[in-house]
């Protein structure tokens, strides 16, 4: 059963660049099938959703050279619910848009944040964390779903839990630790009591836009502007003449680490089967393996021998025969062939500013 | 200077399987730029013969499927120089059509055979090589000309040499060794004596002849029918018919081995930068590298971050990105890319055979 007055929010934001040359400016990680489950993180993410919020509670905010893909990825979106920004600001004023027009639509509404590039295994855990976070809302909290650390990884956030707040599972999230030295990654994991930051947010809409018109009083106002002037015929100038003056500032470092140290945060921690699949190596190591030692992303015809530990992304249809290779990265696109070794897949980035820096547009 | 009676025959086949995906059935290793020369092996060894036949005296001999491609790449070669084998019948046949045809032009014609898709770096070494070759011809031994092993090859044969024959630098041939274990050969290079054979033949045309007589009496009778035909219009019938029926045998071990045990075969050493560019680790080996660790083959694109010894062959237009690779071999085409380690290179027919053994024709 879905919950009644709650709006899940889809920012759709990011380009992967790390995830070149499948993920390209005009077809960014979010819209591709990196887990091999027969369809996109976004659409994955939509049907995730949907057992706790019906499909016109449901909110897509993305660049316009998105909209077109996403509403033939997410055929059941109603219209109106695809919330084009004019420019990328971060994640704060993308979701701050959401949160004061469903705050108009619906005083008592509760909405949650989830980004469109994550991968989550275990959807039943996710609706369970979801359920205890619109709970742990009622009280006017800032709520973020904590993810159990499977390892010390440098890349991701960390939250710091306190004590527990009542029957359910909530605890005050203490303090929010931006991406730590390995030193201190392998001492969070170790001594326990804190959890990975996947920027899943919750809260009533209301007390959201209050934080916000605490701690960002320039785009809280900005954002107001636009609402006022969304049923009118000024809804695209206004959008347009306003965002293009809005601070640039994501809901992590501008609201929530703020919050946190007032008290206002809890966190609901959770075991998801969680995956940012940031990079290659990342997108090898989430998938299944098949028994000729290769994972296969993409309908690329491939075939493998004496291969061991190698993923094959494929969506040029030619095919990919790999001779003796261990631990590689071979990705085939209709424009470029990528081969890496899966433990410089962070270094992919690279590959992408050189072909910018060689004025290769086109290829990124 | 070119030869007075001197004629080359560039016998024209085999398919290069091992350097699949860019050798292929319809594009055999010979019409390769696999040094990077700016031109085709074949095209490589017209230019070395250039400075010692005229034009109208060299004979391609050439399967049907690739008499176009021929005929494009040597726009040079006149017509009726390229011999149309109705068959694959291995070498004996192929060089014994040529042989007859030639004798029958000019009694006193020397001829030599030269493979068509190996590497000469030394052009200079291989036309002091030849000549002496064909000084070596005329008491009508069979003429070899033995390369100095650059290591203990296993795929290569080997030819023990005898005594000075004269002034000039052949000597007896006492032997043909083939393909050798690792352990022998390791015997044959560190107590000299031994050079290699790449199949590289001179002898009067009628001396070869008479030897065909002796040892294949049923390929010379054919052969003497075939060339009663040739200038009559019964040519193509006749050479079909006849050609159905040719014993499928090598010159090498057909001719040449027992040749020598009677004492019938001179070699000439020398030291030509040869190569017989059989596979992609080869390849990789006698190509130059550039200063980024890759060797490019072919007119790719190609950008590459911390690589090491590694070959990129192209020819279909797409960037090949490589990232932290050392030693492989990415093979580029527009319809499959194969990615090998290098020490794996020898594997790559069997990918071929694996191919073949699913029904994959089209792309081997």
């Amino acid at each position: 059963m879905t919950e009644a007055h709650f709006y899940a929010v889809i920012p759709a934001g990011g380009s992967g660049t790390r995830l070149w040359p499948m993920s390209r400016a005009g077809r960014p990680k979010f819209l591709l099938d990196l887990a091999g489950a027969g369809r996109s993180l976004l659409q994955s993410t939509w049907q995730r959703l949907a057992p706790l919020a019906e499909a016109d509670s449901v909110y897509v905010v993305s660049g316009a050279a998105h909209a077109d893909p996403i509403r033939s990825q997410l055929p059941n979106l109603p219209a109106g619910r695809l919330l084009i920004e004019p420019a990328p600001r971060d994640s704060a004023p993308a979701i701050g848009l959401a949160a004061v027009l469903i705050n108009r639509r619906d005083p008592d509404a509760v909405m949650g944040s989830f980004a469109a590039d994550h991968l989550v295994r275990d959807e039943a855990a996710f609706a369970t964390a979801v359920r205890s976070a619109i709970g742990a809302t009622a009280d006017g909290s800032l709520v973020t779903i904590g993810l159990t650390p499977t390892g010390p990884e440098t890349g991701f956030g960390y939250i710091r839990c306190g004590a527990l707040l009542g029957a359910g599972p909530a605890r005050r999230a203490e303090e929010f630790k931006e991406k730590p030295s390995a030193e201190a990654a392998r001492r969070y994991v170790d001594g326990g009591g804190y959890l990975w930051n996947a920027s899943m947010f919750l809260w009533r809409a209301a007390a959201f836009l209050e934080e916000l018109r605490l701690q960002q009083p320039e785009l809280a106002a900005g954002l107001d502007r636009i609402a006022d002037a969304w049923d009118s015929s000024d809804r695209g100038q206004t959008l347009r003449d306003v965002w293009a003056l809005l601070p640039r500032t994501n809901v992590d470092q501008g609201v929530m680490e703020d919050a946190a140290r007032r008290g206002r945060v809890a966190i609901v921690p959770a075991d998801l089967g969680w995956d940012d699949v940031g990079d290659w190596d990342t997108v090898a190591r989430v998938g299944s393996g098949d028994s000729d030692g290769v994972t296969r992303i993409g309908d690329g015809d491939v075939v493998a021998l004496d291969t061991t530990g190698t993923l094959v992304a494929s969506t040029s249809g030619r095919l990919v025969a790999t001779v003796g290779v261990d631990d590689l990265v071979v990705v085939d696109t209709p424009d470029a062939v990528l081969v890496c070794r899966r433990d410089h897949a962070q270094r992919v980035k690279a590959m992408v500013d050189e072909l910018k820096a060689g004025g290769r547009e086109e290829l990124v």
